[in-house]
């Protein structure tokens, strides 16, 4: 079956990318609507959907060159840091890693941040922790 | 030699958690500054600092960890997805890995995204592609 997603018509180039990183197994390449300059997006070839569906293996392969490209990066663009997202949508159908350079003068506003009523963090461990096998 | 970092005392025991999930090899709690109710934190127990510091076998382990979780999350707590995000500054010292439960209706504002001038995104994409050996 093929890969209708947007990153499946990127793999075959249906649509045209920026490449950062190919081999056999995945490619890198930049986002087109970046957070950030240099933002890039790590893909396995392979079409898999969420995290949850990614088969262990790959996702170790992927995870360490996700590591391999933050070394990169931050020896080669202006970046104090590199942010790794797996956002963890259903969609697009395709397992994608992003790689975010930041500066350290961003942050997220605490205002933002939720609280916890008494007694409420531990439920939300309990039941996590239950799901667990 | 110790680790101070707030995670090595939270290891430790010296500062509380609500523990999520232990083994020899990592520890998993609740953030106390959630970004949402639910919001975890994975970090291993040997110290180590940002992404490019943690051994590859460590990392692998550590992403493997992460993706039960977030099966454990989905199924156990409100939430529509959840996202992995490893932030990549230099403080605290020790490597750690968010979890953080999303609903659908969030999102980050397209005005926040920047845009690339003519020929930049190919260069970004070869200085980086440049970085790897």
């Amino acid at each position: 079956m093929q890969n209708d997603t947007i990153f499946g018509k990127i793999i075959r180039g249906e649509i045209p990318c920026t490449k950062v990183y190919e081999d056999d197994t995945c490619l890198a390449f930049l986002d087109i609507n970046p957070q950030s300059k240099g933002h890039v997006l790590l893909i396995p070839k392979e079409q898999v959907g969420r995290i949850e569906y990614v088969p262990n293996e790959l996702l170790q392969y992927l995870i360490l060159k996700a590591k391999e490209l933050i070394i990169a990066m931050k020896k080669t663009i202006p970046c104090d840091y590199v942010q790794l997202e797996i956002v963890g949508k259903d969609l697009p159908d395709h397992f994608h890693i992003h790689l975010i350079p930041r500066m350290e003068s961003e942050h997220i506003p605490e205002s933002e941040y939720k609280k916890y009523e008494d007694g409420e963090a531990v439920s939300y461990a309990q039941k996590i922790s239950s799901g667990l096998h």
